[in-house]
């Protein structure tokens, strides 16, 4: 045990994050304040093992096929032995993937609607030098239901969604934004110009997508030309119909619901006859119908939001900051027709948001704007002066311990100006010494407002705080 | 979309367990009890990656060294592009490893002692013939200090530990007990034979550590052996004495903390004379002092526990089902010197100890134990009987929810009936039925007591419920 040791200094490794004490106690109020909105709205928690075999993760296909694999990390042991036959494993990306295999292994044991949430860290294997996270918590929430999903719950994910963003401590200031769309309305309105191949209509999205990131006119010319090479023969005044649908999504953006629902209706109602369309039109009411009890600007509709292009099939959500919309959605969703048609041989429809946490996180973080303040969420230290009244300490500290508070009892006798350093130090708000010749009496000092107190005067101040 | 798709038909991979919703819920309900008696005692929360860099887990070397490279997972991008040429990432397979690498990599960060929590998931290569877990969640608490830790945390681990166990949902009946010892009693006694080579003391070590596995008479026979070969020239009245040890390890089992105490005063305090013991025997006293507090049974002090034998240097624990010793031990740790110079130039001593969690929370779930109930932490059911009523059935589950209950909407207008079932199938306890002829009248069913109520008397009933 003596001998010299080689020391390997260790360093951090890029794209797996790790937080101080102090900051990962902040990291814990998001996530128990999330958790407790998911739970408050009646849905359960699952989790699911960090690793999925890598047949169920490639069983996904489609577009997407090609680039998961680029992120995936797959697991090996170290060293394995002759003669293993084993499954291969990967650590999964998303949580959807697991949430649809969940659903298909387990069909007969759940209960639908199966509305769960799911919270844990998802890895990919970002290229280091991306910047990116490669180990990330991601917060989903879904809902399942063979057959017939009711539209109810795409009404219910924004207002969860509002819920927890607009108390995440340090988020109070910021501006956000959910912006819904209905992905039939699009859809529709490309149909009604007569393109009904789902190639050209998947590359219109593609650019209805990306819309904000590039000038007007270039969008503009991009949809026509796209219109023009579909052969469709659409007569420009349609196309110009078209364009008309995302000036009318800017106007809505300071619209309360009431408006935004009137001038959908006022200007979309009639405009195309197409059923997908009125379809799309109609899901879309009755989501915003249903979100009117939220603040005037938390919500709009936008008909340019189109996301996951093979995906999402009628609903769709994204979430900005209103003063940074560049930044690219924090929380996004929508429904989905079919979510584990890989693994069971069931039609199974879906509704769902996820937020991006980690990252959302790291940029308050980096913004300075987190409430970060003590080590830990312990309440009061009970200070140790002389080593003889150890027991009447430790009597103390578990005596208020019992009556709920988180306390430390300081760990060796010591003068009280070094415990109130250590106190000071850790953030710890309250410190009870015990009074000068009054053994058993304690005296309670209030660190930030550097006053002292009886025990019962500051039980009774506590009582009263916890009563608010 | 509408190709015909190829079923991939998921399975269990073997040794990463996942959980039902309803069983969630429990494991839910001990992660959250475990981490308010962590935070209760003051401790910090860390979160590391869930890898390490493979020549941080391989530096860690030691007698351990082989055997880690056994559990090691490591992970690689499945696509990974030429030329790069990143460090070998490995899952952690325990939290001691990323502890001591945080601390080093943090030191100058950090407030000591430094006192904190950690409940992960770890990853163990196992063989999958094993029947073992390979991803299990594990609960740690260590404290680490620069040069010399107080003996204040020996003895507030053990009331931690039993503070968490015996109030663990589940686990109410069962009778568990901490073994506690001193690695320095049991060195000092080898010592007081004359045996002073680090190997033959491991090696007796390392006997005692088997001694409940074997029966007596084989025991004492592998213990004289072992003297014997040492060539300390030991004479047969010290084996004896020394033997003697553990018979009075039996008979301390059903005593008070004070008649364990007084038994080994009066018994060990001048039994051998040597520093090593003297001071082993100090600190165990100590340590036991302190835990008066505790139930008798709950804490014994066994002279045979010896545990992880290059690792502890003091204090050490186990944990174990009184009825079933045989299934060893579900939560043990000690006192080390040198924590993290694998990595730091600093000597950095701790103490800690391990919940087994997910091989405990198994064991009673298997056990059928576990109080598995409700799918959800759900508490009200609000009904929509008719579409009209939406807005007003949104109003009252808001209402409730802004009270602090859990509620779920009915998602779709339908008969009662089919609601209470859906109510019952999910394990809520409150369905809110709308009045027959009274508008905005709500009555409460008691899904448990099949008994129906006024809002106002429901409202009653809870608030009794919490104040209590």
């Amino acid at each position: 045990m003596s001998e010299k040791k080689s020391i390997y200094k260790p360093r951090p490794v890029s794209g797996f994050p790790e937080w101080l004490p102090e900051v990962r106690l902040v990291e814990q109020q998001w996530l128990d304040h999330i958790r407790r909105v998911f739970e408050s709205y009646g849905y359960c928690s699952i989790e699911t093992p960090a690793v999925e075999e890598l047949n169920v993760i490639q069983a996904k296909g489609g577009d997407g096929g090609a680039d998961v694999d680029k992120e995936v990390y797959v697991i090996e042991r170290l060293h394995k032995e002759k003669g293993d036959k084993e499954a291969r494993l990967a650590l999964h990306f998303d949580q959807t993937v697991p949430l649809a295999r969940y659903v298909a292994q387990h069909f007969n044991e759940l209960v639908f609607p199966f509305k769960r949430y799911q919270m844990q860290k998802v890895w990919r294997g970002e290229r280091p030098q991306s910047g990116r996270f490669r180990e990330f918590y991601q917060c989903d929430i879904d809902v399942i239901n063979p057959d017939n999903l009711p539209l109810h719950f795409d009404a219910e994910m924004p207002a969860i969604i509002w819920e927890i963003l607009a108390a995440l401590p340090g988020m109070e200031n910021e501006k956000i934004q959910l912006r819904i769309n209905n992905r039939k309305i699009v859809v529709g309105i490309v149909e009604s110009l007569g393109i009904f191949s789902p190639e050209q209509q998947a590359h219109i999205l593609r650019i209805i997508d990306k819309r904000e990131k590039i000038p007007k006119a270039d969008f503009e010319n991009l949809i026509k030309k796209a219109v023009e090479e579909s052969n469709a023969k659409v007569p420009w005044a349609s196309i110009n119909v078209f364009l008309k649908f995302f000036t009318m999504t800017e106007s809505l953006k300071n619209d309360s619901i009431k408006g935004q629902l009137q001038a959908l209706r006022e200007n979309l109602r009639t405009a195309i006859d197409n059923e997908t369309y009125r379809e799309g039109l109609k899901e879309l009411s009755f989501v915003l119908e249903n979100l009117s009890h939220l603040p005037q600007g938390a919500i709009v509709a936008d008909l340019s939001i189109v996301r996951g292009l093979d995906y999402y099939t009628g609903t769709v959500y994204e979430t900005v900051f209103v003063d940074d919309p560049g930044y690219g959605s924090i929380c996004s969703g929508g429904r989905y027709d079919d979510l584990a048609s890989n693994y069971i041989n069931k039609k199974l429809p879906g509704v769902g948001i996820s937020i991006g946490f980690s990252r959302l996180f790291d940029r308050l973080r980096q913004q300075d704007k987190l409430p970060v303040g003590p080590v830990a969420a312990t309440d009061v230290l009970v200070t140790l002066i002389d080593e003889n009244e150890r027991a009447a300490s430790a009597k103390k500290a578990k005596a208020l311990r019992d009556a709920g508070f988180n306390v430390e009892m300081y760990h060796k006798a010591n003068n009280p100006k070094k415990q109130f350093e250590y106190a000071e130090k850790k953030g710890i708000p309250f410190v009870f010494v015990p009074k000068d010749g009054a053994p058993g009496v304690w005296e309670v000092k209030n660190m930030k407002e550097r006053k002292q107190s009886s025990e019962q005067d500051w039980l009774k101040e506590m009582e009263k705080y916890y009563a608010t």
